[in-house]
């Protein structure tokens, strides 16, 4: 059990607005903010080469959150790369491994952009992309499309347009028996759902800060798998990356600072330390039984209103429903949301046009999706808006 | 004239310590950390494509930035990408141009190891590393250094280890007329001295946001001539970075968002807009004559004590000044003035090996950084200590 209440008092905002695009940021409750604007105003300091008291402190800071993700995804702590965002971890491995010729990549045509595009970007590599079926992967159509020269498979974890779930476990078997690498983007599953990577045993997956694990804007992570440090070469080499030079001659730091060039977001890492405290603290368990069931209320409440078509398999969506008011387009649905009821949600082709141009939307969607912090009054007022929107077409 | 005790109110943690590492971090004041958390708690939502009113919020928001951002270093609008730190914006370059076989990258021996490393870590490109001469590059050696084959010239504007200024006028005629790129880390420079790129005319000069500018970490920001959009292939794609998708086929955003995959730092991009307004309510020329006037008053306090080596020209010399006690090892000093006297500042190799190397430095310097939040007081805190130091040798 959750208690609502006293979760959303850590979200001022939601007196003023209904926050239903959950999936794109969260809410950041605010002991993650008092966590970053403690660092600004008391240990505001660089990591890595300080000796002096607050950059140790900030040194210690970092070190507990990068244990923190370690033990929530059940990786060693040098498996963790901090990155900006999901995409910049995805792109770590897409530019760092190496790729003979004729070897071929297959994705979903149900990806992210993010997921999708660094793929198509390599020079010499094709890229299969695999047609889902029911906004899912079909795993016969996998097992036929991959082959020997198949280097790495792509896949989403939960789709951040129709919210379904792939079946990590067949995918995995397939994947490792054919000897391929599997990478899997956890953007809309970390938070949300378990995630365990010695039961999922993906070779990378990635992740972001600021959406299912309620941290900040501008954090991310990558796992690596240990024995494939040596496949990814860093390409974001500079400050912290390096332990020696000589004659024009250098020495990798090991990782993961060999991936993590630069001054690293400090405030936005400690900040993300204290929201994975805040998940822990209501429980990953108790937050997925939760959404799971405003989710079912929000599909069973969309699909009683005419009119609506919703794209998802009735039987496999989480936390995200994608729909459409037959006639209307969705940014004017969405606009009218917002400006009528305070509704707040995102309309268009959240970075997923293959997907869209799959199942022949057009005009893109409108996308409810939903966190922690929802209660039962979000889901009963964007239905009347939305039963209200409808009737006046009919 | 500047507001010494009024500025160093924004800043509360100089209450308790001795700050002089801005070199490495800035320290970020007060109005820029409650610009954060207005953000996380009154508007906390993703930019690009909502249709809801904090996320338009947001969204202007980060325009605004980029447009204070380009009027504070005189370029277009389109041309600053927003990154995480200097060393992205610099391996964007770096990993985005295409080198011909046989051509050739110059830098002088005084870099960042953030304009050093990527460079070397291209394949098929040689790098010439410039013997620099008393930290800065002689200008007759460049000019014969370079060939028909240099591609590229990369150089600091301010060397982080020495705190010497390039003659960037000198530099510039002899790359361009050369007909080579000219790439300027500013990491040192921004904030500190006028950047105004229709005058320096770089064909690329990356920034951060948390040193000079006082924004917070988690911010950096590449300039890129629009001419040579063309020439910089992005390879962080992702979300944001392309419009449409057909077939296998992807076609581009416009710059600078092709280059900014993923949610950006939201939160520190709208800090960094604050940080400017800032600066620019202190003055630039205010700031710059009044940490001028300390950092000679450092250099000539420290120039008074015995057994102290200064590694700097004494004409030449920004904000920043490396030093040693002879007989001292760095470090052990500068723990001594942390648990002695709280004055926080660097000892190392400053991410510069190869320079500290050229002026056969073995075991790093002590390295004081100065900038508009710092008095008289902490400059003569530090003499002492160091003076009291350098007597129980004698």
């Amino acid at each position: 059990m959750i208690n609502i209440d006293k979760i959303r008092n850590d979200f001022p905002i939601l007196d003023e607005i209904t926050y239903l695009d959950s999936a794109s940021t969260s809410l950041t409750p605010i002991p993650v903010v008092e966590a970053i604007s403690d660092y600004f105003l008391n240990y505001n300091a660089n990591v890595g080469r300080g000796s002096y008291k607050i950059a140790i402190k900030a040194g210690q800071m970092i070190d507990k959150t990068r244990q923190n993700i370690a033990n929530f995804i059940n990786s060693n702590e040098n498996e963790i790369v901090f990155t900006k965002n999901t995409t910049e971890a995805i792109n770590i491995v897409a530019n760092g491994l190496s790729f003979e010729n004729n070897s071929n990549i297959i994705v979903s045509d149900i990806e992210h952009h993010s997921n999708i595009i660094p793929w198509l970007n390599l020079d010499n590599v094709d890229v299969n992309i695999l047609k889902s079926e029911n906004y899912q992967i079909n795993i016969e159509n996998l097992e036929e499309a991959i082959n020997k020269n198949t280097k790495l498979v792509a896949i989403n974890h939960i789709s951040n347009a129709f919210g379904s779930m792939e079946n990590l476990k067949a995918i995995e078997k397939i994947v490792h028996d054919n000897g391929s690498y599997l990478i899997i983007d956890g953007a809309q599953s970390i938070g949300h759902s378990n995630i365990n990577v010695n039961e999922i045993n993906p070779d990378f997956m990635a992740f972001p800060g600021h959406k299912g694990l309620l941290g900040p804007v501008g954090t991310g992570f990558l796992y690596i798998k240990e024995e494939h440090f040596k496949d990814v070469k860093p390409k974001n080499l500079g400050g912290g990356t390096i332990v020696d030079y000589e004659n024009g001659k250098f020495k990798l730091e090991e990782p993961p600072y060999r991936y993590e060039g630069g001054t690293l977001n400090i405030a936005g890492f400690i900040g993300l330390n204290k929201a994975i405290s805040y998940i822990e603290s209501i429980g990953l368990k108790n937050i997925i039984g939760y959404t799971d069931n405003l989710s079912k209320k929000l599909y069973k409440g969309l699909n009683e209103i005419n009119n609506i078509v919703i794209y998802a398999n009735p039987k496999n969506f989480h936390n995200i429903v994608s729909f459409n008011i037959e006639g209307l387009n969705p940014y004017d649905v969405s606009k009218i949301l917002d400006e009528t009821e305070n509704i707040s949600l995102r309309s268009g082709f959240h970075c997923a046009i293959p997907g869209l141009k799959r199942y022949t939307i057009t005009e893109g969607t409108i996308r409810a999706s939903i966190h922690c912090y929802n209660n039962k009054e979000d889901i009963d007022k964007l239905i009347s808006a939305l039963t209200e929107i409808s009737h006046l077409l009919s």
